[in-house]
């Protein structure tokens, strides 16, 4: 039986070459059975015909996917589907999903789904014109073929055995031997190899944190900054931590309303998340003071340290701490893309030490290719050369932000010394702002509602953060005046 | 003051490109502080006399650092180093390590190091010539190019900000839906989108799915098999479980060992982790029924699941249950290389829900590009190939293994009947295993000692795992050889 050439086409726009995707049709209906064993190929000058394309690029497919096993070569009479084509080994049967379970859950399971607080934006946040969001790629500012040929260096033959490895104790030198000599210093802090660990992002250096203390002092009590980071306050809770909300004014968190009797204090002195606040000096001195007074620690949040473009920012609060109690954590997600998760946490070498302990027997490591792509792309001096250029156009946003705002008559608090990348807004008494967020999305215009930032559920509705890392200068004056007229109405 | 070219060099052996090589110097040395503000650099017709390469080279290096911000161009009198290069915002002082902690952290961390036991193997594997070790990457064997290729694609600009972006909520489409219409299906299991979750390689999944229910039923018992997967079991210590290990024999796991009053039993039915052991099917279907007249659950390990080269594989443990009793953990990273760090999860909808919100507050979620780009390698049909040559090769080594280890009369156990990876041996009574290994590594020859994967800490020290994953198959006979005078001395 000849299979008929009308079950293959090929999609010019898709960019994808047209050899690759030959293949990929092909040996997807084999794989799903479209194409079964035993059946025979239209020729190669049969397809390339009804293709239009060159009858090598249907002949090299077809020998390609002889070499891989997919299909058999019969002299003289053509090509052929294997009857042992890879992945035909079993076939599924069609088992109904959920149908005889007997399992109760709610005996096996505390829920966290729907209890968790946790910031929401739309998948699709990319097709809104106004996306006034947090924490995405800006596409057009980054430099794609440099990192692809930091990503091709990483997975060239000579360096693949090591990216490849389960190197469970250790991380990828070049990228510890940057964060050492480079970020770190650059904010102040010098430490040896053995005080750095390399995490999936900030986030999984703050839990990787909470989850070594409050595994030690069960209950651990800590001070979170109100409003705050939602993920942070989350994975305390999960952890069994007992939460302690401290309210933030302009300049953040005030050192003099921690409590007697806690254990640990978590702050991000550089750019309050979300006010964007930056700790005063005198401040960060009385915090230090405090923890060595009490006996706690501090878990430094780094959050957008890069983003000092109008001073030069201050050094990390772990720069000016000699006595171990600060354990701080930086991230690369945010100066070049969230879904590279990848970050770093640094501290005392014997609190290092176990947090890789940890992380060994929850992920391992974060991938070798990823860390050394990074290490690339930092060491060859692109990374510094990218964040210049994100300081310049943020600096020029931040500029059509203010005057737009004032346009506006919309006042921003607790805004930073030294840059960031959004502003933190105090709407009208009386607005509800998750409304006013789900009303302006019908208008292209994207905000993010404060109400989760907040420790108590019954936080103060008329917050929200716009943030002006992801939409272009041109579009920021619109999206504002249409905030400004939901906000009038 | 200009910088002498005597300070510059290259190395045409490296491999990397000299443009680059000399961009990644010059960056170095700027943000090394070598070269300092304001200081010339030479000519670039005298740097490139001095270093043998093209001017235009040397040209081209400079005005890429001039773009950058690294370098000013002064017109007729050549290039200096910016006083603003990126990264230059603030030098780090030197602060001694260690040195003035008041923290005691024994009052703080509860120490795993040192009590957690672990396989352990040397990061310098590579340099021995008869590594018997299991879990890396043989490079030979590996499709490098046609993986960078996939990389390629994945780093391409029509789907970075896919791959970028922060998808918390979500996987990889492409990814789940090849996991949901292959790889589970070949193993007998059909699931919903819903049921799926992409984890940091198998061992994220076991990690997430008993953090899950530890949190919900603290003391959580769970049943392993001894000897079993280290790594497993030094997890559930971390969540706080009660741990019954039961001995496993030569059809791995005896049902009817298991104790009344369990919660949770974790098994690697495919290949028993380390014997090698296939669970029959009259014990599968015991085991299930167990489950449910008793009400535990049964975490599945589908170890080693695609090197079933013998005989076709039986499909795994959570084919067979409708009930929503098992949880099923597979893994990439074996089949490809461990450093990829991806695999997924399998399991009831509301189970996979509640992970993946752990999964968020921990890591977020496996990075893009590893996703998308191994996505891209199952989908072309290459993942299938190389895991058919991989078969072939392993079904080759495994003769010779058995011939050389008739030849030198040693015993193995277990072995499984559809293949594997390794031989779990059973040394002479008064064998130290952990101290042969030790002696043989002097020999060049790496094997791994059995101790570590028995739960009790005098465990037997007689037996050891020889795989044949990473050595070709003519140094298998000189190898096991070199055992054997050990073994007979």
């Amino acid at each position: 039986m000849r299979i008929s050439v009308d079950q293959f086409f090929l999609d010019r726009q898709s960019g994808i070459g047209l050899q690759a995707q030959l293949r990929e049709k092909i040996a997807e209906a084999i794989l799903s059975r479209r194409f079964t064993p035993g059946q025979r190929l239209p020729s190669s000058r049969r397809l390339a015909d009804h293709l239009g394309i060159a009858r090598i690029t249907a002949s090299l497919v077809y020998q390609d996917l002889v070499a891989d096993g997919y299909l058999n070569a019969a002299a003289r009479s053509g090509y052929f589907v294997a009857p042992d084509a890879p992945g035909l080994l079993a076939s599924g049967k069609d088992i109904p999903a959920n149908k005889d379970e007997t399992v109760d859950w709610n005996n096996w399971i505390k829920p966290r789904v729907g209890t968790m607080r946790l910031m929401q934006k739309p998948k699709d946040w990319r097709a809104y014109p106004y996306p006034f969001i947090y924490g995405e790629l800006d596409s057009d500012l980054f430099p794609h073929d440099v990192w692809r040929d930091c990503a091709r260096r990483a997975w060239g033959k000579r360096e693949f055995d090591q990216v490849a490895g389960d190197f469970r104790n250790s991380d990828d030198s070049r990228l510890i031997d940057y964060i050492r000599s480079h970020s770190l210093p650059s904010r102040g802090i010098v430490v040896g190899p053995e005080q750095v660990l390399v995490t999936m992002g900030a986030q999984n250096g703050l839990w990787l944190a909470i989850q070594l203390l409050a595994a030690a002092r069960p209950g651990l009590r800590v001070v979170i900054e109100d409003p705050g980071y939602p993920d942070l306050r989350e994975a305390l809770k999960l952890a069994g931590c007992q939460i302690i909300p401290v309210p933030v004014d302009d300049q953040g968190l005030p050192p003099d309303l921690i409590p007697e009797d806690v254990d640990l204090v978590c702050v991000s002195p550089s750019h309050q998340a979300p006010t964007g606040a930056t700790l005063p000096m005198a401040r960060r001195r009385r915090l230090l003071q405090l923890a060595e007074e009490r006996d706690f620690l501090i878990l430094e949040d780094d959050y957008d340290f890069e983003m000092s473009f109008l001073r030069p920012t201050k050094p990390a609060l772990m720069g000016e701490a000699r006595n171990g109690r600060v354990i701080h954590v930086g991230s690369f997600s945010k100066s070049l893309f969230p879904g590279l998760r990848l970050g770093y946490m640094a501290a005392s070498a014997r609190f290092i030490e176990e947090a890789r302990c940890i992380r060994t027997l929850v992920i391992r490591h974060p991938p070798g290719s990823t860390q050394r792509t990074t290490a690339h792309f930092l060491a060859l001096g692109h990374y510094n050369a990218h964040v210049q250029r994100l300081r310049q156009t943020y600096r020029k946003r931040r500029g059509v932000m203010i005057e737009a705002l004032g346009t506006a008559r919309i006042d921003s608090l607790g805004a930073s010394e030294f840059g960031g990348a959004a502003f933190w807004v105090e709407g009208p008494k009386g607005l509800d702002a998750t409304q006013l967020a789900v009303d302006l999305r019908e208008e292209g215009v994207l905000i993010e509602p404060g109400e989760v930032f907040f420790a108590s559920e019954d936080a103060p509705k008329n917050y929200f953060r716009m943030a002006y890392s992801s939409i272009p200068s041109e579009r920021i004056a619109e999206g504002v005046a249409r905030v400004a007229r939901h906000l009038g109405a």
